[in-house]
């Protein structure tokens, strides 16, 4: 008894593969989950090597651990979470620690801290990313909140994170929820990426008509130049190589039914609370939510219908511009979520740097890409940045790329096919650079039909028109 | 004492303009307000013909007003309905009606009414449209909720409602918060319109190179179609013939900073919510909040330069392209809204009719335009239509139009100029006609991984496979 260092409520893929991890790294584990049969197996893998015990009993699961306790949650955002703390409640001492390691809104993460703090127990949140691969062998690692609890636990984290240049893809990020929010807002980029690449397979294969082997071989080369390489280009590779029982494609019998968890919605529902723009992000969300109207797609298939002319294009111009393109849409997709952090760090007191977030994410999570070095390097340079797109070097990247993101989405507009990512990159990209938007029209309107009043270029103030009829 | 038919609390532009609406009605009406000046200046306006009173004094205010009473509210949103409510529930009695008029969240109009049932008073929300001319002239208004309370009053609102053929444009629109919630996507389409518009004026003026006088005088004729006859393009025309004190167009000194009160935002929000795209209202949403980053775009204009190529278009081609982009995408932005009423009143069991939605949106409110009239008999042919884009009329007059509305975004491109309305409503269109999406990928890469799963399209059933590296 007392004995294990850390414990996890909840042995899904994420708990169970997060505590073998810790385990192979010599540190005692604990697990806790109500279905036997996960417990058991988790069981199974205990061996001289690995100090595991699994139960279905929380008095037994909390006895287990060494004081002060270390549990993390590995259970579904919500109800489970009040639920698991509840369970755990009656057995804990003052200074035990909780984490919540799942996706959780970053709004409960503060509510709970406070219910937590109350009783004497340390409860911070911490977003984990890497899937399952990830969590067995090196995850990515958000936390904030409580400093001191999470210092304590530092060696343990640093162990078991994915490391990049020998630096652990873990560091504690700033105050309160930050550590959630932070997890957010690299799922709604998630979102957008995946959403971006899901168009260029799109664009591939149903505008440029290239083989299925062409497009295959084009995101595994992509995935060995400095510009795209990445944890989700390669897998995409991975995939489209996928042979199904009948030894075709495995990618087209999947069904085009998109789920989401809501991790997306939520970075754009609060983007629009702190007046950020995200719209690649907003775009990712919708084209999930588009899927799910299958049976009315069908039928507009055939009711609105666009002759698109043919066209005769280059295929290795093609793949260039194609490339330009997501290389282009990628790096404002990074740029939206990152002054999404920058605002929602002053508007919520995060204390967020920037460049840490930028190092952690290089590694070990969803996101993890090559250019992301280049966003660090942006941020040592001006640690305040509010936009990627205002740093010299990323700007004048852009800037070479622009030209093929253009024309492909000129193409796309073409052939008729939806590339809502990849358009909403580049108007993104157009307003920013747009020192005057027309939204001084927006405010005539409004004045004129509701007398909200309006600014003015020329002096100080608040004008209201008598408009003319 | 206890003569006047109708009591309105808060005397801004709203609550005073309707209030002189009703009393020109020959409707005794009672104003409430807590600053004197308003009070003063309202009295004035009363004589033989409008039976008016003002008053600052909560309890005379009650006492004035016949029972049963009904009494409306016109104050902002949020805390100060609450307050309201707060102070005039001591001098009511069972029986009594209080009316929301304002653009309250239609969860707050759901906790009201439980709270004031409670107590016997009923309670509904009614969204009110047109601005300060419309309030005084003739709104539009959209009652939900308690319906017999509604019918008690419903001879005030259709004397004092905007009419359309000799139909009033208010009735009776659902249960619960329906009349809130149909307002509010009102003015996410409100938003999404007023973006087309301003992106259509910054073509014309940045890109199609057209002098001020023919863009005021290519909209003062486009409200003379019935495409795109409607007050917004009426408003633009007029806003446009507009002159400074200098002599020169006022548009040209208000400032690109562009306000909102969050009905757009709540509209996107709720929206993705229900997991309905509405991908344009999104877009005048992010606009908005793009707009106010002004020392940003400043420097980014500088950094992130496009070097567009010179173009020569035909003048009167292009207003022509301008004028299919511009019906196109208010037509989209429509069936975006109406789509979200459809699913809004399943999930919240509204039982709206959108006819009658369509129905009294022709006029008095701020979207009001020629063409709800055609969304009016789509609905009349298919009550459950889910979505406008399958009636077989207007969607062929949209594909009519989509070559203009293609070649003018391809021509924003070209040029650099954002058009993110513009965008997403055709990528919405284009989406919405592909009977297959490319999110199978993305289901791929969720199973990949996060061990997800996924649907098949050849058989039932969720799978999961274990990728190769």
């Amino acid at each position: 008894m007392n004995k294990f260092d850390f414990g996890i409520v909840g042995l899904g893929v994420m708990g169970r593969n997060l505590l073998l991890n810790i385990a192979s790294h010599n540190f005692a584990a604990a697990g806790l989950d109500l279905d036997t049969e996960k417990v058991n197996s988790l069981q199974q893998e205990a061996d001289a090597n690995h100090t595991i015990e699994a139960t279905t009993d929380v008095k037994h699961f909390v006895e287990l651990i060494q004081q002060p306790r270390a549990i993390m949650l590995l259970v579904p955002a919500g109800k489970p979470v009040d639920s698991a703390i509840a369970s755990l409640l009656p057995h804990l001492d003052k200074g035990d620690i909780i984490i919540d390691g799942g996706n959780t809104y970053f709004t409960d993460t503060d509510r709970r801290f406070l219910e937590l703090s109350e009783k004497g127990i340390h409860f911070f949140g911490m977003g984990i990313s890497g899937g399952e691969k990830g969590a067995r062998f090196g995850p990515a690692m958000m936390p904030g909140g409580d400093q001191k609890a999470y210092e304590r636990l530092r060696p343990i984290f640093e162990a078991i994170a994915a490391k990049v240049d020998g630096e652990p893809c873990v560091e504690y990020l700033g105050n309160g929820s930050a550590g959630n929010y932070v997890k957010m807002v690299h799922n709604g980029i998630e979102y957008g990426i995946m959403q971006l690449i899901s168009e260029i397979y799109d664009l591939m294969k149903r505008g440029y008509n290239l083989d299925d082997e062409t497009i295959q071989k084009t995101f595994a080369e992509w995935n060995q130049t400095d510009d795209l390489r990445s944890y989700l280009i390669e897998i995409t590779g991975n995939i489209l190589k996928q042979k199904d029982e009948d030894g075709t494609q495995l990618i087209n019998k999947i069904s085009d039914w998109a789920r989401s968890k809501g991790t997306g919605k939520w970075t754009s529902q609060n983007a629009m609370d702190l007046q950020v723009p995200v719209p690649t992000i907003d775009a990712a969300v919708n084209m999930r939510d588009m899927s799910k109207t299958k049976p009315e797609r069908i039928e507009a298939a055939k009711k609105l219908v666009w002759n698109a002319s043919e066209t005769n294009v280059d295929q290795s111009e093609a793949i260039s511009a194609l490339k330009s393109a997501l290389y282009f849409s990628i790096v404002v997709t990074y740029a939206q979520g990152l002054a999404q952090l920058h605002t929602a760090s002053k508007e919520y007191n995060y204390g967020l740097n920037l460049e840490t977030v930028a190092k952690i994410w290089r590694g070990g999570c969803i996101i993890r890409a090559t250019i992301l070095e280049d966003f660090r390097k942006a941020y040592v340079t001006k640690a305040d940045l509010p936009n990627l797109l205002l740093d010299g070097g990323i700007a004048s990247k852009l800037t070479e790329n622009q030209a093929g993101m253009r024309a492909v989405i000129q193409f796309a507009i073409q052939k008729g096919l939806p590339v809502s990512g990849l358009m909403n990159s580049l108007s993104y990209f157009d307003a920013y650079r747009s020192a005057n938007l027309p939204t001084n029209l927006i405010q005539a309107q409004r004045d004129y039909f509701g007398a909200h009043t309006y600014e003015r270029i020329d002096k100080e103030g608040v004008f209201h028109t008598q408009w003319a009829e």
